[in-house]
């Protein structure tokens, strides 16, 4: 597993602050599923760490039981390859927490890439952001729940990447599945992709 | 919503017959969360229909019920998107049953296509797939639940495709992930993707 090589990628799960249907910031429930589709991709394409962010104590405790179960517990011998996705989760409180250990990690704050299922203006396609995530600085990729992340995550992110479109006008994909195409797109092999 | 266009795709969701840990032969149970991501990403991505594929009679009463709160009742009022997504589904007994129903509609027997998340002899690439789509027959993608297809449907489709491949060496996507990625991969806008 190549992880400490390629990009310094890491990724974020964001359950606070982000908005309901109505447009008003919230703070949503945890998924379980979400940490662990997301951590299999996140080990898939060589992302370092997921954080899944949530201030919620009840909400922490709910992660923290499930990372026990795969990551030391019955899960962890029934399904290794479970175990070593999972691992790469981290809990904190808030975003500042993440980037604060990616900082003391490398030496160099993250560069934050906040996504959305809208296109935002100014947005940054696949191809740029690619090419920036090879020039060695550590990037953080900012995936929002819920109605998405709220709007002054977006704005106080240093970029903002495009939206991922398909064949249709449709654009519901769920924050799984559109983090794995998103890293595909970002990370994939190119030869492979073909 | 375009989907009387671009290619005849369709999707399949196999829960029998699959192998469990151990390679053996079994009917999978239904994961309500898979018939939600991958519709929403047939939706995206342009796929005409998903069938959900199980000959369990108590399995086939959950996709049901699923499919009802969705498409008719609370839930369709409550998330139109959601109807949008799930309304693409039908519910079979087998494969054969989703050959006939697409030979019906276009006159013309499915090209079938197989995955697995291992390299098999003789599998296909992204390119040569997606140039094959574009040929104007009907084509069907068929996707395995719990350890993958079984061999048997492994050795019977016309062609299988490669393996998701990320930046490392792991290999375990959830289905649902894989699914995502793949349509992204065959039918994704290229000037999109980049």
């Amino acid at each position: 597993l190549k992880s400490s090589l390629g990009p310094k990628l890491y990724l974020a799960l964001t359950h606070y602050p982000v908005v309901n249907k109505e447009g008003e910031c919230i703070a949503s429930a945890v998924t379980p599923i979400d940490l662990h589709d997301m951590a299999r991709a996140a080990r898939t394409y060589g992302a370092r760490k997921l954080y899944v962010i949530t201030p919620l104590v009840d909400q922490q405790a709910l992660v923290g039981r499930i990372l026990a179960h795969w990551t030391q517990g019955a899960g962890a011998a029934y399904n290794p390859a479970r175990r070593q996705a999972l691992e790469l989760v981290r809990l904190v409180a808030d975003l500042a927490a993440a980037e604060d250990q990616i900082a003391a990690r490398h030496g160099l704050a993250p560069i934050t890439v906040a996504t959305c299922a809208r296109r935002i203006d100014g947005c940054r396609g696949y191809s740029e952001m690619r090419r920036r995530l090879a020039d060695g600085r550590p990037h953080l990729i900012i995936f929002g729940t819920a109605w998405g992340l709220a709007p002054n995550l977006l704005s106080g992110a240093d970029y903002v990447l495009a939206p991922v479109q398909g064949a249709t006008d449709y654009n519901h994909l769920s924050v799984r599945s559109a983090a794995a195409v998103i890293l595909d797109r970002l990370t994939g092999v190119a030869s492979d992709r073909r």
